[in-house]
C-alpha cells in the first residue's frame, strides 16, 4: 500500500487541472497580449481563473494578480508594501513562526533599515494578541501572519488581527500568507479586514509554479517584477495560461466540495490522533484536533530521530515530512517547535503527516500497523 | 489554412514537453525538497532538465538558475547584480533596443540612482561598438544587451561586446537578454564572453512559466526572491518541476536538430523576403535576410495600419505581431524602429512575422496570396 502523506509540501494535481494545462500547451498556446484570435483565445482562460478565483474569496476580479508561486506572493506583497509605505512608517510586524518565504523578506527589508517586532505565540502557537496591540505604533506600515501554520497547523485568529491592525493603524497593510489555509477554509479577505494575501496553487492540487496575490483594490503596492506591463503593470512577463487555468480549476474544485473535503480531512485527523494517542511516547504537538487546521497532525515519536522515522516509512510507501519540507533539505531545529516551546525532547523527533482528500481511513489503519511494527524496533537504537 | 506566424510571441510546445509535464503533475509529483523518496524523483527531474540545458551552453550545471520566465530572468540579472556591485560603481550600460523586461527594471535602478547609458544603434539594429568604448568608464558595473531584436532580428556581436567589456571594465558584468537567441544560435557563454544570460522556455516551444538564468560561476549576484533556499539560495520557492523538466526537454530537442531548424527558418525567410520584394510598398527592415535572426522578418506595408493588417489576416487564419506583442496591447510607436530610423510612414504599418520550424512554405504560398488579395483592397482606404 501507498500513503502519501506530504500533502502540505506538494498535491498530486487534479484531473481537470491537467486537463486543462494540456489543452493550453497543445491547443489554445497564444499569448494573451497577442492582439489577434489566438491571443484573445488565452486571454479567456486568464479571464476565466481569475473569475473562479475571485468568487471563492468573494473578491472583485481586479484584486487577483497571477504570481509564480506562494514563494513570490510573499516576496512581493512584503518588499511591494514595504517599498510603497516607507514614508509613512518604517515598521513592519510579523511572528516567530513564519515560512521562509515570510522570514527571509523580512529580514532582507531589516538590513535595509526597517524595524521589525517578531511576536511570539503560545504554547499552541497561536499569536498574541495583547502583544501585537503593544507593538501597533504609528510608525507600523505593515503586519504580516499565517492564516494556517505550515509546520503544526496553528490556526492564528486572522480576523481579528485584522480588525485590530485597522483599529489601531488605519494606514497600515495586513498581509496574509494562506497558503496552507486557501482551500481548506473560507477565506473572504473584505469581511476578515485582510488587505494582501499569498495563495500557491501546488498546494491544493494545482500546477506547481503559479500562485496569486490577492491586493484589495483599496491599497497600493510596488511591483516586483518589471516589463511589459502584463497584468495592469503590476507584474509583468508573459502569463503563463497553462498554470494560471490550472489554477483556476483548481480553485473552483477544492471550494466546490469544501465542507465535504474538510470533514474528510477531520475524520482522518480525529481518527489518527485518537491511535496515535493510544501509543507510547507520542507527542502531538499543537492546537486541539478540532480547532487546529484539518490536514496537518505533527507528532513526535520520542526517541526516534525524525528523519530515521521518515525514511523507515518510506521504506513502506509512507511519505511524511521531518521538518516543513518547504525549506530545502533543512535539518535545522524546527522554528515552529522552538516557538511554541515544545518539550526539548520532541525537537528531534517530530514529524508532520498532512492529508488530501484522497487519502483514506485504510492508509491510516496500514500506518498505524506499520507504526506498531517498527517503532519498538526502531527504540531499541535509542541514544542515551 | 492556418499559418501560425507569431512565434517570436510564443510557441505551442513539443510533443515531449507535453509528455513530461504531465508525468511530474500526475505521477512524480513529489515536492524536491522533501527527504522521502517522492521528492529525490522530482530532484532527479531537476538535475536532468539542469545537465541537458548546461549541455547546450557547454557550461556547469552550477551556472544554471530556473526562474518563471525571461522576464522575472532579466529583473534579476538587472538588480541582482546592480545591487551586488552598488559599491563598486554606479554606471549601467544598455541599448535604447532592449525589450521592457530589460528597459523597465534599468529605468528603475536609474530612480534609486544608477547612472544609465542607452547606446545608440545603426539602420540594422547594430549597437555601436565607438558608442560602447566611450561609455566603458571605471564607475560601469553592468552592461546589458540583447542577442536577438524581438522586433526586426537584428544580431548583435555580442562576443565582441563581450570582449570589449571585460578588457575595459574587468569588474563589469555582461548581461545578455537571449530569449529570441537561445535555440536559434549555439551561445557558449565562456567563450562568448557573457557573465549572465537570460532566456525563456515557451518561445523554444517549452511550457510557460519558466525560464532560466545562467549566472557564470566566476560572479556573485543577489538573489530577487527569498525563502526556503531552494536553489543554493539564490532563487527560493517550491521547484517548478512540471515547468523545469519540461523547460529541459525543449532546450534537449531544439538543439539536437539546431542546424537543419535554422536551414528551414532561413529557408522560409529567404523565400517570404523574395516574394514580399517583389509587392510594390513593401519595405522589409533591419538585417539582410541571411545576417538577421532566421525566425523574424519585419516588414512595413505602406499605407495600411498594421493593426488592420493583422485583423485582415487573423480572418484569412494567419497570425502574425503588429509591434512586439511582447508589451500588452500596446500601441504606442515602436522603439525599435524609431531607434533605427526607420522611414516615418512605416512606422504606423510595419508588422512581425516570426517562423517556427513546424511553418511550411505552403502556408508562406498561402499568404502570399492572401497579401496579393488584400493588399489592394486595403489600400483603397488609405489615409492621405
Amino acid at each position: 500500500m501507498e500513503a502519501y502523506f506530504d500533502n502540505s509540501a506538494t498535491t498530486k494535481c487534479y484531473d481537470e487541472v491537467k486537463d486543462i494545462v494540456m489543452k493550453t500547451m497543445m491547443e489554445d498556446y497564444g499569448n494573451p497580449s497577442a492582439m489577434h484570435q489566438k491571443g484573445v483565445e488565452a486571454e479567456q482562460y486568464i479571464k476565466e481563473a481569475t473569475e473562479r478565483i475571485a468568487k471563492t474569496l468573494k473578491a472583485s476580479e481586479k484584486e487577483i494578480y497571477f504570481t509564480s508561486g506562494g514563494t513570490e506572493s510573499n516576496n512581493w506583497a512584503l518588499m511591494g508594501a514595504a517599498m510603497a509605505n516607507r514614508r509613512a512608517g518604517k515598521r513592519i510586524i510579523t511572528t516567530v513562526i513564519e515560512h521562509p518565504a515570510v522570514s527571509e523578506p523580512v529580514r532582507f527589508l531589516e538590513e535595509q533599515g526597517f524595524d521589525v517586532v517578531r511576536l511570539s505565540v503560545d504554547r499552541q502557537g497561536l499569536v498574541s494578541m495583547e502583544e501585537l496591540e503593544q507593538a501597533l505604533t504609528p510608525e507600523t506600515i505593515v503586519v504580516s501572519t499565517m492564516f494556517v501554520n505550515n509546520e503544526i497547523g496553528a490556526v492564528e485568529p486572522v480576523e481579528a488581527i485584522g480588525k485590530l491592525v485597522h483599529e489601531k493603524c488605519p494606514k497600515a497593510l495586513y498581509h496574509v500568507d494562506a497558503i496552507q489555509a486557501y482551500g481548506k477554509y473560507e477565506i473572504y479577505p473584505k469581511k476578515m479586514n485582510i488587505d494582501l494575501m499569498s495563495v500557491s496553487g501546488h498546494k491544493i492540487h494545482g500546477p506547481k509554479g503559479v500562485g496569486f496575490l490577492y491586493i484589495s483594490e483599496k491599497v497600493r503596492i510596488n511591483p516586483l517584477i518589471l516589463g511589459g506591463g502584463q497584468q495592469k503593470g503590476m507584474r509583468s512577463g508573459t502569463d503563463n495560461v497553462p498554470g494560471i487555468a490550472g489554477l483556476g480549476a483548481a480553485a473552483q474544485k477544492v471550494y466546490g466540495q469544501l465542507e465535504a473535503n474538510r470533514a474528510h480531512l477531520y475524520g482522518l485527523k480525529r481518527y489518527f490522533a485518537e491511535q496515535l494517542q493510544s501509543l507510547d511516547e507520542v507527542i502531538i504537538h499543537g492546537m486541539p484536533v478540532d480547532e487546529g487546521a484539518p490536514q496537518i497532525i505533527n507528532a513526535a515519536f520520542l526517541g526516534i530521530g525524525s528523519e530515521v522515522l521518515l525514511h523507515t516509512l518510506e521504506d513502506r510507501g509512507i511519505y511524511i515530512s521531518a521538518g516543513s519540507a518547504c525549506s530545502t533539505h533543512k535539518r535545522s531545529k524546527s522554528p515552529t517547535l522552538t516557538a511554541i516551546h515544545a518539550p526539548k525532547e520532541t525537537l528531534d523527533c517530530s514529524v508532520r503527516f498532512s492529508f488530501a482528500e484522497d487519502n483514506t481511513k485504510e492508509q491510516i489503519d496500514y500506518t498505524m500497523t506499520v507504526l506498531r511494527e517498527v517503532l519498538p524496533v526502531l527504540r531499541r537504537y535509542r541514544a542515551h
